[in-house]
């Protein structure tokens, strides 16, 4: 089977990044494989994993990016503002995916532009960083949301597809805003409720000497706090509204929950935490 | 080494109540045991699975528990209000000891009954219920509290101890306002924030279909909600007072993050996430 790209550019070869790149190289995906970064180290580290076949600093993009051919796929693997600001240096030659976790900013940008553009989400990830951290099996058994854009090909679609299917992952498509509203739900909320969870445990208790006696509830139900600040102060700016709208919601169930211990309603607390328990199992 | 106790007597023989039987059964730790319950099928798994020696029906307790010896040990593993009222059939002769997650109001009712009376609470537990859950090594490095009252004898809690050691937990002496105080903050809230969590979610996305997109995150963060409805029912109401005031502490950070974000704040948004995620990187 001939490669599905030539040449693939990998802009921002952190964790996403070079786990696309490993199985690009490695399962002979694309004729040629370019990481763009900043960091030296982080690049020759990815091409000491076989992530990219060669580097190109941030600073000498601009030329590399003007070149491009038909045949050519551009990864946006950066954060949500680098991506739009990408789009700008970008021609409406070469195929261009992103990796973002909100949709809605990106693929209007990108639509302005008149970019031969499908935006992308795998959902996966662990808290570590860096081409350091890619692993080939990342996306195995993932889903990976794909928004298509006016200005992708027909036969964009079916190559991206491919490309994620060889990565192991499973793939659906979704309408920009319908994703956002869905993670705003699912992945956002989750992930604010942890942190201002451990916000709160740590004015309580003198964590962590005392966070020993919580056994793994706490520690389960905060994990994801241990994310990059970083990126998820970007997510829940760029996907704003929804989060807010999902936020208020949640402090009006736990509204709803303390109202009935206040009132010592334990038939309507009962409900409450009975119903939950019916979804949870079905998760 | 002689048994630590003559007769054990187990007052409810469910996960807890059966787990601590099969370690004083094969390990020899008593002479004999004996299970109190409702549920004659129960209490026939729990001798198949030599949790227990024999068993004695609920209403046939009574001559059982008032002709117990001093080198006797009650355990009430049963839910508060069922420890409570099981304390008012209880002679000032045997050990007793409850495993019970709130420890001031079971605490205060031995106290005031003149009881030889240890509270302890094992923080270990599965989402399963009923003796066929019972496991040897529930206990194995965990931790188990204890809360000493003023009619317990200084031998009972060296004795006590043993036991728990002999499970192969670590034990702690806490007074049981702290015990209550703590555990509000590190598990009462953390449940009371994933029940909530998850009927929050199921509002605002279509669950169980589209929680597929969700990966770990929302997982992890609500899998203390399907713990059972009834007991945490009555621990939030045991525990009303601290619980209200951790609710409202966690709203109150919940709505700093919401105004950081509705603000646009990235400055105070990332230092919030940020402490959060360093605070938990240490737990």
């Amino acid at each position: 089977m001939p490669p599905l790209f030539n040449r693939v550019i990998i802009i921002g070869v952190g964790l996403i990044g070079s786990s696309i790149g490993m199985n690009l190289v490695r399962k002979r995906l694309a004729r040629e494989v370019v990481g763009v970064g900043r960091n030296p180290a982080n690049l020759r580290e990815a091409i000491r994993r076989r992530a990219i076949h060669r580097f190109v600093r941030a600073q000498q993009r601009a030329p590399l990016l003007e070149n491009l051919s038909e045949d050519d796929l551009v990864i946006l693997a950066v954060p949500v503002k680098e991506i739009i600001r990408h789009l700008g240096l970008l021609t409406r030659k070469p195929l261009v995916m992103d990796v973002g976790s909100t949709k809605r900013s990106i693929v209007r940008a990108a639509t302005r532009r008149k970019i031969r553009f499908v935006g992308s989400h795998p959902i996966a990830g662990t808290e570590k960083k860096g081409a350091a951290a890619g692993e080939i099996d990342l996306f195995r058994e993932r889903i990976c949301l794909l928004t298509p854009t006016p200005y992708c090909r027909p036969g964009d679609l079916v190559r991206l597809r491919r490309l994620w299917r060889a990565l192991g992952a499973q793939v659906a498509l979704m309408e920009a805003g319908r994703h956002d509203r869905l993670l705003a739900a699912v992945s956002h909320l989750p992930h604010a409720a942890a942190y201002s969870l451990v916000q709160t445990v740590s004015h309580l208790a003198s964590v962590p000497e005392e966070v020993r006696f919580a056994l793994g509830g706490l520690k389960g139900t905060t994990r994801i706090a241990a994310s990059p600040p970083e990126m998820w102060n970007d997510i829940f700016l760029e996907n704003r509204d929804f989060l807010l709208r999902a936020l208020d919601r949640y402090r009006r169930d736990l509204g709803r929950l303390r109202s009935f211990i206040q009132k010592r309603n334990s038939r309507a607390l009962y409900r409450f935490l009975r119903e939950a328990q019916k979804v949870r199992l079905k998760f």
